[in-house]
């Protein structure tokens, strides 16, 4: 399977006649062929004309239809093999046992929202049927259903090539929805972008399906993404990455003459609340799981465990103790680009330089170029509180302990926290009543709320919830991953005393769907 | 029940310290007594502080409390009585059955969210049981429910003194989900502002409430606005009114260091499509309907059929003459404001003045000040597709109809629509075939489609889509009228091993509030 290094637009594989993009494998340094030039604004706006052109036909499609194109992406990813596995490695840095993780992940939730689809849940049908005797004015016959927004942008993240990426959780919750998908790449996997796409676009044309529901965009810079999300044809934004760039993007949305929704994950420190009787009877368990989950894929994860707070005492230094001997033991990791792995070095930098942080512990040094060495900070919630900098996300391997005089401060730490992806407690039955206590500030700071547990591990399911309060996310509203999210590119449309001939097939009389609506006021059994 | 110009602080009344604004009665201009003197940052600020202080106190009242909460306070405003009804009538000019029935109607929208709050199926409850067998990693408990977003900012609007202001829809739908809510009161009406809000403040006092659950303030010009969404306190924002002021209040939301959600209902020219097997068989009645729907409480309406699109021939020129013979029979009709006169009077007075628009009837021209007459206007749609400014909502009794030469140019026009409210077609078996073609662009263009009915009327239940497109709103994903409006006010939060005794009674193992879970993926009977 030869790369080519070609833009997708629709069906067309053609050059980008723009600034090209060279991937570099990380462990190496060395730059990795072909080149990707990136996508003039011309070819920007005609991959959003093929997908506007896609819409009206693609969101028409039968349940079914859009549900066997779903599995058929699925399919076309496995069927790439090693050639996928071998190029994403060599992109990433990620270990191949990893990359193979993901893929059957990336397989998995192209698959759960076929079942998604067919089951019909997402259209939210309502019907409020005729009164027409009803006094003073007679009730018309009132039908809502989900439409789809619209074409999609998505933009493929640095950190999982193949889930958050080409075929990642964003696309596969569009064209769930019914929208049509444009993806910009991410820079440092322009090939493995490039499989993933020609896979996608095989299905597109597998399953008969118009040209436009998929188009592949590369861009050095930030030009094809600010085209992209400015082009009045798309209708919604996907994006997981940093926080500035996120930004970026919803201000780029904003400032069109139609504004539109970015779903942005952006930035989380995931904070990991040690209580004190948990703390106290498995102090070398609890060190043992935060250091797997920290330095887990070089922490290079959004959920990456980066705030460890607890109350003072000997229990803590124990815990200090304990993690601190076995992140030394940790080897350095590839970190996935250069870039990542500079701004890491920055971020430990500014910790170790700062004068109420403590630096306790470092991982294995690294050989060779891009070598994230874990790291350990403690210091105290006053100098916490004074600093809002300590509270930044630093992505990688590194996290900063923050040390409570009381439970008082524990909580002040805990108000004075930004937005959230997750919230973790450790806990046993003597802390119940201080952990009922912080639940409610939890609630309003994060999406997702662990108990005895580490938050790297994120679930495809339905009670999922990867999201948070600004800026985890800029629009809380909603789950990048699992079911709900296909929830993200929907909108209600009502039909008022509409004819059954003129009806779309899930409010039509007959319920040929077989949905169970919210009929009169009761949800049907 | 003497007026007493005061601001409400939860529980505190107390005069504001900024600007005064002075209600005006539109059909004398004379003022009306007392001055409502403005809030002053400090009041704006502390109004929020109460909000953000009862926030987790309120959120956690059981579905009972809060639905007895709801009710308490469409009882409490039904027992203001006829001093309500005639404060509203001398504020704004609308006929005394008009305010009744808008009383009602904010009535029933109180208690029908009472009714979602006990049936409880917002809260979205899901859960993914824990698969401790399951290979290669086990799954977590993973448990799903909303929850309220936070203390939300809630602008009165100037066309429903009732509806959509202090105790409406908004505030009725922020408050179901459990969100604390601090009300701008339109300046129009702070008279019917303060009766109804000391009938709200009551309801929070005799339910034991914490008492910044609802709060009120009056401002001349958009600082107390502005102020109001700027504070880092306030988490989503409720507005009607016009589009210019819904953008500010937009800008302002995104400008925050935390930017939030803005649900701004803000313009709307709702098309009407006569085909034309439909045209010709009732011309009359389609006149008479469209006549009695424009000039409907002299065209304030979001939902007034501002414009009309029909193919060219003998029975639109029969439609023309009929609508506007009926036309000229409608008695002027005291508008709103003077402001809202004053726009009227500059908008028709845009059109009268289009070299290709041809004013072809008027209503009865009044007596007195701040008399809306209604009026109609014809136009050819090769100069309303090259002028998009012909697009543009007037607010009040007029509506411009446009000629089309054939289908074609009929798709063209509503092609070339911005977002709307809502789109009416009227049509008989003949015309399906055209109607099917034209509906998926109006999908896209619309939050609710007609048939053979007047846009004007909104019924508050279960399948209302009161939203749209940008401009109709600033959020198509979501519905200002009907029970899903309380949707805009939640966010997930998962909860992870979380156990019994720390879950939130909806997620409880033993379901004690006996909801319909989707478990497992498979929705509870």
């Amino acid at each position: 399977m030869r790369l080519t290094g070609n833009l997708l637009l629709g069906q067309t594989s053609t050059p980008g006649v723009g600034a090209a993009v060279h991937a570099i494998n990380p462990a190496t340094a060395q730059p990795l062929e072909p080149a990707y030039p990136g996508a003039s604004r011309e070819q920007v706006a005609q991959a959003c004309a093929l997908a506007e052109a896609a819409f009206d036909t693609y969101r028409a499609t039968t349940l079914e239809q859009r549900a066997l194109f779903l599995d058929a992406i699925a399919n076309g990813l496995e069927a790439l093999g090693d050639a996928l596995v071998e190029r994403a490695v060599a992109e990433t840095g990620l270990p191949k046992a990893r990359i193979q993780g993901e893929r059957g992940r990336t397989c998995q939730q192209l698959r759960l929202f076929a079942r998604v689809v067919r089951a019909g849940e997402w259209l939210d049908v309502r019907i409020d049927p005729a009164l027409p005797e009803r006094q003073p004015l007679p009730r018309p016959d009132l039908r809502q259903r989900q439409v789809a927004l619209g074409p999609v942008a998505v933009f493929g993240a640095s950190n999982f090539p193949l889930a958050f990426s080409v075929a990642g959780g964003d696309t596969a919750s569009a064209l769930a929805a019914g929208c049509p998908v444009v993806v910009k790449a991410h820079g440092a996997h322009p090939g493995t972008s490039e499989l993933v796409g020609r896979a996608l676009a095989q299905a597109v044309s597998d399953c008969g399906l118009p040209e436009g529901t998929f188009s592949l965009l590369y861009g050095a810079g930030h030009e094809v993404g600010i085209a992209l999300v400015s082009d009045p044809r798309i209708k919604a934004v996907g994006f997981t990455g940093s926080r500035t760039a996120g930004i970026a993007l919803c201000r780029a949305a904003q400032a069109r003459s139609e504004p539109i929704p970015v779903y942005a994950e952006m930035s989380s420190i995931n904070p990991v609340f040690l209580f004190e009787a948990a703390l106290g009877a498995r102090t070398d368990a609890l060190a043992q799981g935060f250091v797997a989950s920290v330095t887990q894929g070089a922490g290079q994860f959004c959920t990456n465990p980066g705030l460890v707070i607890a109350r003072q005492g000997p229990d803590v230094q124990r815990f200090i103790d304990a993690a601190s001997a076995q992140l030394r033991q940790v080897a350095a990791q590839t970190m996935l680009t250069p870039a990542i792995h500079q701004a890491y070095e920055t971020g430990v930098g500014q910790l170790r330089a700062h004068p109420q942080v403590q630096a306790v512990a470092s991982g294995l040094a690294g050989q060779g170029p891009n070598q994230g060495q874990a790291q350990l900070y403690v210091t105290q919630a006053e100098a916490f509180l004074a600093d809002p900098g300590l509270a930044h996300e630093v992505f990688g391997a590194a996290s900063l302990l923050v040390v409570c005089r009381d439970d008082r401060q524990v909580h002040q730490v805990a108000e004075r926290l930004e937005g959230q992806l997750t919230a973790t407690l450790h806990l046993d039955a003597a802390d119940i009543d201080s952990a009922r206590l912080l639940l409610p500030v939890l609630e309003r700071k994060a999406g997702r709320i662990l108990v005895n547990g580490w938050p790297t591990g994120v679930e495809v399911c339905d009670a999922m919830v990867h999201g948070g309060p600004f800026p985890a996310t800029s629009d809380a509203r909603t789950s990048s991953v699992g079911s709900a999210a296909i929830l993200r590119f929907l909108r209600p449309v009502c039909y008022q005393d509409v004819p059954d001939a003129l009806l779309p097939q899930a409010l039509q009389q007959g319920n040929p769907l077989r949905l169970r609506r919210l009929l009169d006021g009761r949800r049907e059994a």
